[in-house]
């Protein structure tokens, strides 16, 4: 009997070459479709809402696959996290209706994006958050966020060499809060992104919360659409995508 | 100009054989010797306030040593974290009276045992926790721990083939808590510890929120004085020395 299963996935992304299924290198797809195809005797096709870029986290990732099976979405589950390594977890597992598409039914994605923002940095949990040193302004920082919120073209925030038709999308919600002390969190939910883009955003607002950049010159590097404007790329680390709507 | 230091360091003890130096097997000792002997050009002899097992982290561990260096404390601090694996950090770095020793001035320790209390393990964080699935019951094991709070002779919860002349040990302080949903924080204050002291007292308090053992039947167990009654040892990765109080 054909079924439609949809899996809520956490992962740890340190060991992983990203999300999708790539020659050679370990990825989170192919390490849960290698499990599903001891559980299910049969190759299965792993659909993720989306991909996720080496070592970038993830505690709400979503995927469906279709399946000729017998078992049951709570045996599929508990079979999953029996025979997957322990950095990937299948939080949920739900037998959904036939159409359902995880990449193509997406309505929007969560990141959230970790800084540790202390003169030392921690050793426990180095894995999850990005070390900088020098104090941030987190006002500055979220008067620059603001003024990406809505509809626009992110070219100067979108990584080289990326195979999309257009640049324009939409943040739904942005925000920046201090989760601890020291430690910040930028929250952003979006349609879509394109390749790099919340990491290049985090990357500009780490220059703007230091005083290399003013809100004002985000606007105009978004304005300009030319990458080569925007500052550094964030590192993957720091990032992890939260929750994915439907 | 002989100087003494005190350092607190925080360690991920994932990667390591535990703190004390051996022989072929990476430490946290060794690592920080090694850093040290760059710093300031000559072998430098780490004393620890304690050994912490392979595995075990710390937020709190100190440390001393004696060091002929024109040296100040800040700039050992920075040198050490930019030499140092990032999996340690020195927290702090002071230079202290000629006389003080990590070890002989302990007053006491602060250890935190966490366990994942929940039907589905975490891939993030899953260093630093142990996963147990079957549901505990706190209160009963707040008992048990209650009772073994002064000073007993702590034999039935020593590891196999410790030194020690004696096992009689002062618990001062202990705390079952509920850190947040599904994570149980278990902190006990010692004087000092025996050799797997907390990890085989958190395996019993384990069995006891399992309904396997009564609190009435710990007491028992600490009484016989045989480690053979006592339940399992916890696993290393969930402990973690907080504070060394002098």
């Amino acid at each position: 009997m054909q079924k439609n299963f949809k899996l809520t996935i956490e992962y740890d992304g340190s060991g992983f070459h990203g999300w999708q299924v790539q020659k050679g290198d370990p990825t989170i797809q192919a390490a849960i479709e290698k499990a599903l195809a001891k559980m299910v005797g049969q190759r299965v096709r792993l659909i993720g809402a989306g991909r996720t870029d080496a070592g970038v986290h993830a505690i709400g990732q979503v995927a469906n696959f279709n399946c000729n099976t017998r078992l049951g979405a709570e045996t599929l589950q508990k079979g999953l996290n029996s025979l997957l390594p322990p950095d990937i977890v299948i939080r949920e597992c739900r037998q959904v209706a036939p159409s359902f598409h995880a990449r193509f039914d997406c309505k929007s994605k969560q990141y959230r994006y970790t800084i540790l923002n202390q003169p030392i940095p921690e050793a426990i949990g180095r894995q999850y958050a990005w070390f900088v040193r020098q104090p941030l302004d987190t006002q500055a920082m979220q008067s620059a966020l603001e003024q990406l919120v809505g509809r626009h073209n992110f070219s100067a925030f979108e990584g080289a060499g990326s195979p999309r038709q257009h640049s324009t999308r939409t943040i739904m919600a942005a925000a920046i809060e201090a989760a601890a002390p020291g430690r910040i969190e930028i929250s952003i939910e979006a349609e879509g992104f394109l390749r790099y883009m919340v990491r290049n955003i985090v990357g500009t607002l780490v220059a703007v919360g230091s005083g290399k950049l003013t809100a004002a010159q985000v606007i105009t590097i978004l304005a300009s659409g030319d990458r080569s404007r925007a500052p550094a790329t964030a590192p993957p680390h720091g990032l992890c995508l939260v929750k994915v709507n439907y």
